[in-house]
Order: structure tokens, then C-alpha cells, then sequence
């Protein structure tokens, strides 16, 4: 066999930061659907405009903690994120007639959400497939299909899948409130923004990597529609450097996980310019009380004073949408802690792009 | 200023410990209140039978996690763990009537929650407060109260309280589908297994405790009604024994999680004779692959083969019961390795028993 060439493989984490760097393309090419989006909205609508049920696992779960403030927020809809097991394993007699049932997964063939929407669709449901693969059997199988248009994701760690996700999921919701347009609008300009932040967010979030290489483990705190982005750092940190990084609400850190802490076991936290923030603003302040090292992030970030690193992104005309950009401090540190422990973030250890896990 | 007598300091952990074994009969004081839980449920129902809202921070957001299977499986209810910062922070104009609100805490004092049913009974929802204190500000916010009948708990980790919050739910859940007395006799039973389990059970917890003593993380997995046992012993783990425990279902855990693992990060997994076994043991393999240590726990603990330590509960009649069970190897655990650290299980550095943080 002969052996590689080495000038031909990518550096460790090349994979992962160039689809990093792709995410304001890929959040334009998904604009481009927003005609299917009014369709499909449209279409839930005249079915029973019910509950919202989101299913998907890992990122696309994290995403879905999104959704529950953007359905919650623009058409004001009680949206979840529904268990699975009850409807695939338990069969559990729901009434399901009215709701709508958004499905994600990038691969489209996550076997048990594949099950949920299949039971969801025959128990009368209004089934969407979210997916990257509009001729995968999870787009099959659901009545509607919306494209992620995230384009070929080929690092294990998901990026700009999950923000296609979550601006799907906000189109999604927008026009459902009839507001689809200023969606369009809002999504294409937090686009550019993530386009002007990337590069001095790269070397900013490098800056500080190498002195986390030593860190076994973190909490990622943040509440509201950032409440998503906490989980989606949390999972980075585990999938790509083998940091036990635990989401948490703002609040549930003081109801037990804050006597963990100690100066060893650093707390990421993500302050948004919004309601929240004092409760933010709070728990980061125990969080130091107990000794933990604090990264600030947010649009809040300077907000969070003591904070030993401050990574600001900027705001967003739509607050709702700061998770888009407020994400992206957390997958570049993510990628740089990696490759300072020298771990390949393109590679996990023990992980495959398609999980077909049960 | 005196010194205290050293023969009336209680042991470190004695008061938590105590408060375990007390769960036996807190469990019956509560069905003693069997009447007041079919008044409600029969209320509730006239009043709309739409979705269950559950709210709650820390153990009582753990107890949801169950409730959401009890009155999905027993009366064939959507139960949601409801966002309480839409609510509350974002004032999210989402329609409220026709739900009952489910408002879980021991204090009855935590000022989010309260906030949350002033609201949603002003919207409309039907609202039940499930806590400790009948005569707190939550049980005069809302329109019914059910005792939680704990009694006192002065260890500052919940450990009855989480119990009878189980218990109450999954009674509330019987009460809704006209299975009451079924409920009302199977949890019984449950109390009397518990109480026949302890002894043994606190052997075996401590005779593995040490080892653990320089373990920093540790993930527990659950999946169905046991992801809620699986949330609870990590917070205990968090709470008392400074481990960063963090809670995964199942499936979850090959979504990513399973990349951070090694000899040194085990996994306690949680196994039921139910129709999620095949998913546990799958996952549970798939931990033993990456190299983590096991500890089998659950009715089906023997399923879990190449465990390093097994910690099995017996069968309740009900299998939906079986975390009423579950639970208490993790809680009896947490408390021998805290010992082990030399931390008091009765007194987290940092937590105090009410918990005011927004």
C-alpha cells in the first residue's frame, strides 16, 4: 500500500473551521427557500396550528431548545421538544391531531426520529422534515420537506448545520406569525455580521485556548433562546476536546451544580442583551464567588464583570436571533482547545457523521 | 461563646442518610391524601384536559422529566417541562387555556415558579401547586394545592422530597386516567420494596464509594422514565461529591458524548425491564468501548454485561414506578463517596435548602 501523501492531508480541524467559516453562505443559500417556507407554514396552519413537536438528537436537539423561543415568541405557540420514546418505544396513545411535528436531522436517517414521525403522521399530525437530505427516508416520510441547505458537512462536529437549523427553525416560526420577510431580512444581516466577526473572533478565541488544555471539565450557562447555545458549546466541548462541559440554565446553576465548582472547572457564560440578563448576570457572579475561572461571551458579555475572558459578539437588530451569532465564539474555542491538546475536531474519537444509534 | 459538644454534632451526612431511609414512609403519608389528589385531577379535567405544564428548578425539573411519561402513559396526556423564561421574562403570548400547570417545589418559595403560575393562571390555565408548604406564597398563587407530605428535610440535597414529587405525579397521572386506587396501591408496594431493599442496598453503595473518591466526572444514562433517575443522580453527584455528572439519554450519549470518554470518566447507567433496554444496553456498550468504567444500576442491571459494578433494585408491579426505585442507589452512592472526600452531604459548600436565585 502505498502511503499518503502528506502535503495532502488537511491540518487537524481544518475540515471543522473551514464550515465554521461557511455558516453566512449557508444561511444565504437557506434564504433562498423562503418561498417553501411561506408553503409549508401555510400548510401547518390550515392543519390545526396546535402544538409545535420538535424531535432530533444532539445538535439538532440543541437547536431545537431555539425553537421553543422562536415558536414561543413570533406566532406565539407552545412549541416542544418532544420525547421520543413515549410515541417510538412506549407507544404511548397521544392525541396528536392538530400538531405540527418538525423534524431534524441532517443525514435524514436518525432511525428512531425516522419512527417518531412515521406513528406521528398516521396519529394525525402535520409532519415537516427538516433535513439536509431532501431524498433521505426522514423526507419520505413526513408530509413537508424544508431544505437545510447547510450543503456537505464532512467534519464529525456539526457547525453550520446547526445554525441552518436554528434560522430554519426561526423562519420557520416567522412565517407561521406572518412575518416571514422581516425574518429573511434579519437572518441575511446577522449573515453579514457573522462574515465581519469571524476573523478577529478566530484569533481572539485562539488566544486563550492553550491555558483550557488543562481543563477536565466546565459548565456553559445561559437562559432563554441562549439557553440552546449553551447546550450547542456544551457538546462541541465534548465532542471535539474531551472537556465534561455541562449546559445549564442561568437559574440551575444555584438550585446544586454551583457546589461543584472550583478554580479548576471554568464557566462559559453567554449573556444576551435581553430580559434575562440580570438572572445571567447573576449566576455568573456565583459562579465567581465559587472560584471558577469565567469566559464572557454574548452580546452581554461586558456585562459580566470579574469575567477573567470576555468574547463579545455583536447584536442583532431581532434579539432573538443572537444565537446565531453567539454560538460562534464557542465553536472556534472549541476547535482551538483541540488542537492544543492535539485532538482532531474533523475526528472524534468513537464518533461517526450518521448516527444510526438507537 | 461555648463549645458545641462533640457527641451532639451529628456525623457528616447523617441528617441526608436519614432523610433516604425515611422515604419508605413519607411515600405512605402522601397516599394518604389520595382524596385530595382525585378532587384535583377531576377538576382539572372539567376544566379543560388540554396539556400538562410542569415547572420547576433543580429536583422538581428532575421529577417533570418523570411526569412526562406518567401522564403520557396513564391518562394519555402531552406533559411538557414548560420554559419558564418565555413566560415569565419574554412574556410570550401563548394560549394558556385549557392547560393545568403542574408547579413543583419543595419551598414552595422559588420566585420564578410563582411568577409563572400568577401568569398562566391569569391566562387562563388551571393551576396545581405540588410542594411542601401548603402555606407558601405558590399554594395561594394557585387554584389547587397537593401536599407533597415529605415532612421536613434539612439536608440540603432533596432526596424525599424528589421521591414523593414522583409519587405525587405519577398519582396525579393514575387520578386523571380513573386509576387511582391501582396507583394509590401499587406505590405502596413500591414504599414497602424500598424499605426492604436499604439495608442491602447501603452495604453494596459504600463497598464501591472509595474508588470513586478521585473521580471528577461521570456521566449517568437513563432513558424513558429513567432519564429523570438519571438527571437526579447527577445533580446528587454534582450536590454532594464536587463530580461533574452530567445526565444523557441513551441515545444522546452516541450523539457526541461518547468522544470525551475514558477509564478515568464513568458511566453509571441506568437499566429497566422496559421497551428502552435494547437502547440502554446498546449505549452502555458503547461506554464499556471508549474505555469507561460501569456501574450497572436499574431493574435490569444484570442486562448490562461487563459492568464493573452492579447495583440492581427489584421489579415494582408497575413498571413506570421503577425510578421511585432507581433512584435510591445514586442517592445512597453520592452520599458514601461524599464521605469518602471528606464533604458533609448535609451541607454543599455554596447551597443553601431555599433556593431565591432567579
Amino acid at each position: 500500500m502505498s502511503q499518503p501523501d502528506p502535503a495532502r492531508i488537511p491540518a487537524p480541524g481544518a475540515q471543522y473551521l473551514s464550515e465554521i467559516r461557511e455558516q453566512p453562505t449557508a444561511l444565504r443559500r437557506l434564504l433562498d427557500h423562503h418561498a417553501e417556507f411561506v408553503r409549508v407554514a401555510d400548510a401547518a396552519t390550515k392543519h390545526g396550528g396546535g402544538i409545535v413537536r420538535m424531535v432530533g438528537h444532539g445538535s439538532s436537539d440543541n437547536a431545537a431548545s431555539f425553537g421553543v423561543y422562536a415558536f414561543g415568541l413570533l406566532p406565539g405557540l407552545t412549541a416542544v421538544r418532544d420525547s421520543i420514546s413515549l410515541l417510538v418505544y412506549y407507544g404511548a396513545k397521544l392525541d396528536l391531531r392538530g400538531s405540527t411535528v418538525v423534524a431534524l436531522s441532517q443525514s435524514g436517517r436518525t432511525p428512531d426520529v425516522l419512527e417518531y414521525v412515521e406513528r406521528a403522521r398516521r396519529g394525525g399530525a402535520f409532519t415537516i422534515a427538516v433535513t439536509n437530505e431532501p431524498d433521505s427516508a426522514l423526507a419520505e416520510a413526513a408530509e413537508a420537506v424544508l431544505p437545510l441547505e447547510a450543503g456537505p458537512e464532512l467534519a464529525v462536529a456539526a457547525t453550520k448545520t446547526y445554525s441552518n437549523q436554528l434560522a430554519a427553525l426561526a423562519l420557520l416560526a416567522g412565517c407561521l406569525a406572518g412575518r416571514g420577510d422581516e425574518l429573511t431580512s434579519r437572518i441575511g444581516e446577522v449573515a453579514g455580521r457573522i462574515e465581519d466577526m469571524l476573523p478577529g473572533l478566530e484569533r481572539l478565541a485562539a488566544s486563550f485556548a492553550v491555558p483550557f488544555a488543562s481543563v477536565a471539565r466546565m459548565f456553559v450557562i445561559g437562559r432563554g433562546p441562549e439557553f440552546a447555545t449553551a447546550r450547542e458549546i456544551a457538546l462541541k466541548l465534548l465532542e471535539t476536546c474531551q472537556i465534561a462541559a455541562e449546559p445549564l440554565t442561568a437559574t440551575d446553576l444555584a438550585h446544586g451544580p454551583v457546589a461543584a465548582l472550583d478554580p479548576l472547572f471554568p464557566v462559559w457564560s453567554i449573556a444576551s442583551e435581553d430580559e434575562t440578563l440580570d438572572a445571567v448576570v447573576d449566576a455568573t457572579a456565583r459562579a465567581r464567588a465559587a472560584g471558577a475561572t469565567v469566559v464572557a461571551s454574548g452580546t452581554a458579555a461586558h456585562a459580566l464583570r470579574d469575567a477573567q475572558y470576555v468574547v463579545p459578539v455583536p447584536r442583532p437588530r431581532l434579539p432573538l436571533l443572537a444565537p446565531l451569532l453567539s454560538v460562534v465564539p464557542g465553536q472556534l474555542f472549541a476547535g482551538s482547545v483541540a488542537r492544543a491538546k492535539g485532538l482532531d475536531p474533523d475526528r472524534p474519537r468513537g464518533l461517526s457523521k450518521v448516527t444510526l444509534a438507537r
